[in-house]
């Protein structure tokens, strides 16, 4: 645990002990792989991240990116980082073999991708963006874009952008003004302006390949006319060779409270006429196309920001240990030794906390990152169908729950370093300021909400939610034998009846009073997500008891500290957002009843 | 309000209509003041804090004070904006006429202090460590010291600073190691190490005037054995005039994450050999002499809180007035006209929290204040002891709460803002930044609860807790017969007959097993602040029901915005943190039992 980056003993414990993730080694494309393989790429990942990535991660955070001389001018050390982590596979971590990859499982890729996060969220994030935008390239578009745009990004020579935000639209796609015209040539000429466009003019890479959503003359109103288009800083010739400058223009940089090392642009498109623009894909199918890929995006917003509770709670906890305050309250005598922090109740509260957020939020993106493998390489159909469905249901939980609570433990984290944790010469403020992001970008909380009540617990007439309910039901029944787990199965039951009964309400509400029954859709999720990271607490005590009990890989200690851990979820944290449960279940009109002149 | 201070509107009505201010000047102190007296002090503390104070308040974040030469660099709008804040009166708002004052009741002296911090919380912390300081000298220092050092504070040459943390002892002052020494002249040679020593050093003022905690030889162990000293940057000759440099050495400047204004810095005494330093009364009573200024320092730290999160809550509102975005739920056609985003029901939701969070805090502090008047003013001998004693006990409520709910609210305008709330470009991320500060500084959260429910609750066994609920019932009473405030009376008290029962059973618990009975003590504060803002809003409802029915000084949306106010916080905030009153009524163990090697 000395990279102080996240907790080996817990990562073996989830991915092996909980999840069981061997099993898929038993997947035809992840036959070649064992848990040897799977731990090869983690402790790289760790290594890769203590050594390369966290070095920097203050450096760059005291000197962002600037405009000098017509180019955005980024720390060496950035680039250094990202050739390490393309050199050592690292980048392509879950591509298939042919195309340069390990062919690891979804589950065990997200991990090495949280680990980078976690050593420095802002530097991984030029790489992130590469991915991404490399396989949606890969996904939808023709074999000629692949290889001229999509190679070289697995190669590292180009980066890659998402272009999707436009400064009178927000969260509002259906809004954006960015035009696309035919050029006769097949290719089209783009025009508009997007902005918060993270790495979108650097000198990292050769080229840069923008990918935009933009709207085609004959569009039809609304998301439903949203086309994708790639379109490179620098234009490509048909040898693969760079050729002149598109128009795409850097209209300025953006500066952030946090996340300060990943530059965010304004580009303006177009000014000059239009910038050459390749559809990929069908057109009106970038939405769709772009939200091939948001599950995946999202669980990664979400073990980001893990990653970030994750580190920000091992400093607070290390400095809990080692700095000596206060003495116990029966100590009269104020000349005996101080003792560390870490005995001090209210301080052994704040760690609880943090613990209880940050594993149990990794705990949500390993269980939801499983899922991804089960519906991608499962051999069985039932399993890949539930798997997917289950997956889409978990999509906005995975999104928000830690961009709040992780956020949350990352606050926790300054106060338990008092003053220390307020300055710059400690870690633990700018992994806060990185973090609050989190909830913002991939869709804000609201939005995440809104697809939550709104449609995913009543996709397929509930089947995914009711599936998820059962699964939930297993492990309250497994446990119910136990006599040290009787009390976290009656808290979790009792929370888990509420729920059910505030979603029936809301449900049937929707029909007749859709306004009504979104209103405390953010509330829902907050519940919702709650009760889930609940059970995913119970399976890891269950487990844990399983451990000391019978002997486990870990030790004793170990296993008291999850079976503890889950009894301060439920009992500290569950009760919280349930507290509002008959305001959700009885749809409270009082948000929605507030009239705006009387604020 | 275009100032986006704070809604004069609002701060007219907690001052006039809900807490009658006017009657203090029936107290001979206020008797030449009238309501005009007060508003044109609040007038001016406004115009001063929109034109003088906010205008380089993002300057002075983005520029922060450097160490250049030897010396403090700082911005020269800090010392403009000091010496507007001095001539206009301002910084001694609550001071006697014979001093220059103002001699303002403190309610109206908290407000405009209120209003500059929330114009400028950095640039306001000169002034204000300097008035702490200077009244310090002038409530216990010989009179020779009040000519020497406190006349030049009064009138702006000098600025202070309080010398009380060690980088050792942090919050446990019984643990620090200053010493001073007897030089034989009635002077002290001061030696040791301060940390955190806000405006420690700079070249605003002629001189720096610390008032340094340290030990004599003979000191009792512990913190009974603290006095107190004064120790100018430069020594004062007889005449007034600035002798040599004293050994007060700048060790470095500290890097905030926000409140990057005001320097921080690690002062070492005494490198040379002794810092000279001149004793404050008698010896070993540094502490009581520094708690005689707390109640008022701690109503401040609220105050400021309260301030950062109202100025983030008017940027929010208007930003959120403005900015269309998206369509209402039911509107299929994408190409109608966007709606301003206050009318989406999650956008609301926000800014009903932020503004039961500010609006809520700024009632907290204000009655605060107002205790503070009547505890030093009142001619009638039972109106001051009571007053004391509530004040005593709402001491860690006012200082903790605002810290967390205004700061909250802080990260909700964020949302509100979307992705421009995440950036500098907008001032909401620095509020927040800002008000990081305040869980932390003036006693953390932990220390704060442990007074409350330590100390506060049940000093004088228990007397003015029962007079704070007695008064809470009474407001229950008067309220029962409104058919209008039915449920906000049944909601508040059932939270108040929580409270006692948790009361009861904590303080009985308490003689016998402290450790247990204290270890939740930080969330039997959040109990009992939300119990108390509850009330405090009740309040507020019932002068806006009257208002609404009697016609009031202010419009019908005004009444009706803060009785749906007040709905909302006793519905959806007032029982989150009372979730969890079985936790404390059984003094629950889970954080006491987690044994520090299982985490």
């Amino acid at each position: 645990m000395s990279q102080k980056i996240i907790s080996t003993d817990d990562l073996a414990f989830q991915l092996y002990e909980v999840l069981n993730i061997e099993r898929f080694t038993e997947y035809p494309r992840y036959v070649d792989h064992s848990r040897d393989t799977f731990d090869a790429a983690i402790e790289l990942a760790l290594k890769v991240g203590a050594e390369t990535f966290a070095p920097h991660n203050a450096l760059c955070d005291a000197n962002e990116p600037t405009f000098e001389n017509g180019k955005v001018v980024i720390r060496p050390e950035v680039r250094a980082a990202l050739d390490v982590l393309r050199d050592t596979g690292l980048m392509a971590a879950s591509q298939d073999y042919e195309r340069g990859g390990m062919q690891l499982p979804s589950v065990v890729a997200q991990t090495c991708i949280g680990i980078i996060k976690g050593a420095n969220v802002s530097t991984h994030a030029y790489a992130g963006l590469t991915i991404a935008a490399c396989n949606l390239i890969m996904a939808h578009g023709s074999e000629e874009y692949k290889q001229r745009f999509a190679e070289p990004m697995m190669a590292g020579r180009f980066f890659g952008t998402m272009c999707l935000t436009e400064p009178q639209a927000g969260s509002s796609l259906a809004d954006i003004k960015t035009r696309a015209l035919p050029a006769g040539d097949g290719s089209y000429r783009i025009t508009g302006n997007k902005i918060y466009i993270s790495a979108g003019d650097h000198e990292l890479s050769e080229n840069i390949v923008h990918l935009v959503l933009a709207k085609l003359p004959d569009a039809p109103p609304g998301v439903k006319g949203i086309s994708l288009f790639i379109v490179p800083k620098y234009l490509v010739n048909e040898d693969g060779s760079l050729g002149e400058r598109n128009d795409v223009i850097l209209a300025g940089l953006i500066h952030k409270m946090g996340y300060r090392g990943t530059t965010s642009t304004m580009l303006n498109f177009g000014e000059k006429g239009g910038a050459v623009g390749y559809l990929v894909g069908e057109p009106h199918q970038g939405l769709a196309q772009m939200f091939y890929m948001m599950n995946e995006a999202r669980i990664g917003v979400g073990m980001g920001a893990v990653m970030l509770g994750y580190t920000g709670y091992l400093h607070a906890l290390e400095y809990a240990r080692e700095r000596t305050q206060g003495r116990p309250l029966k100590e009269r005598d104020p000349t005996s030794p101080m003792i560390p922090i870490i005995e001090h109740a209210d301080v052994r509260r704040m760690l609880l906390a943090q613990k209880a957020f940050v594993e149990g939020g990794l705990a949500l993106c390993l269980y939801t990152a499983t899922l991804i493998d089960e519906k991608k390489r499962s051999e069985d159909p039932q399993v890949r169908e539930e798997a997917t469905g289950l997956n889409d249901l978990l999509t906005p939980i995975v999104k928000s729950w830690p961009s709040q609570f992780c956020l949350e433990a990352n606050s926790l984290a300054i106060q338990v370093h008092g003053g220390y944790g307020y300055t710059r010469e400690y870690p633990v403020e700018q992994f806060y300021r990185d973090n609050r992001l989190n909830p913002i970008h991939e869709g804000t909380h609201g939005i995440q909400g809104q697809d939550l009540l709104g449609r995913k617990v009543a996709m397929a007439d509930g089947k995914y939610y009711q599936a998820l309910l059962g699964r939930i039901r297993a492990t309250l029944q497994e446990s119910a034998a136990q006599a040290e787990l009787q009390d976290a199965v009656s808290l979790l039951g009792d929370a888990l009846g509420k729920l059910e009964a505030a979603t029936e309400a809301l449900q049937a509400l929707r029909k007749s009073d859709p306004d009504r029954a979104l209103a405390n859709a953010y509330l829902y999720m907050e519940c919702f997500g709650h009760v889930v990271v609940g059970w995913l607490w119970l399976k890891q005590a269950q487990v844990a008891l399983r451990g000391l009990q019978q002997g486990g890989e870990r030790s004793a200690a170990f296993y008291q500290g999850k079976l503890h851990t889950c009894n301060y979820f439920l009992r500290y944290e569950l009760p919280k957002p349930l507290a509002l449960i008959e305001v959700l279940r009885q749809a409270d009109r009082t948000t929605l009843d507030m009239p705006p002149e009387c604020f």
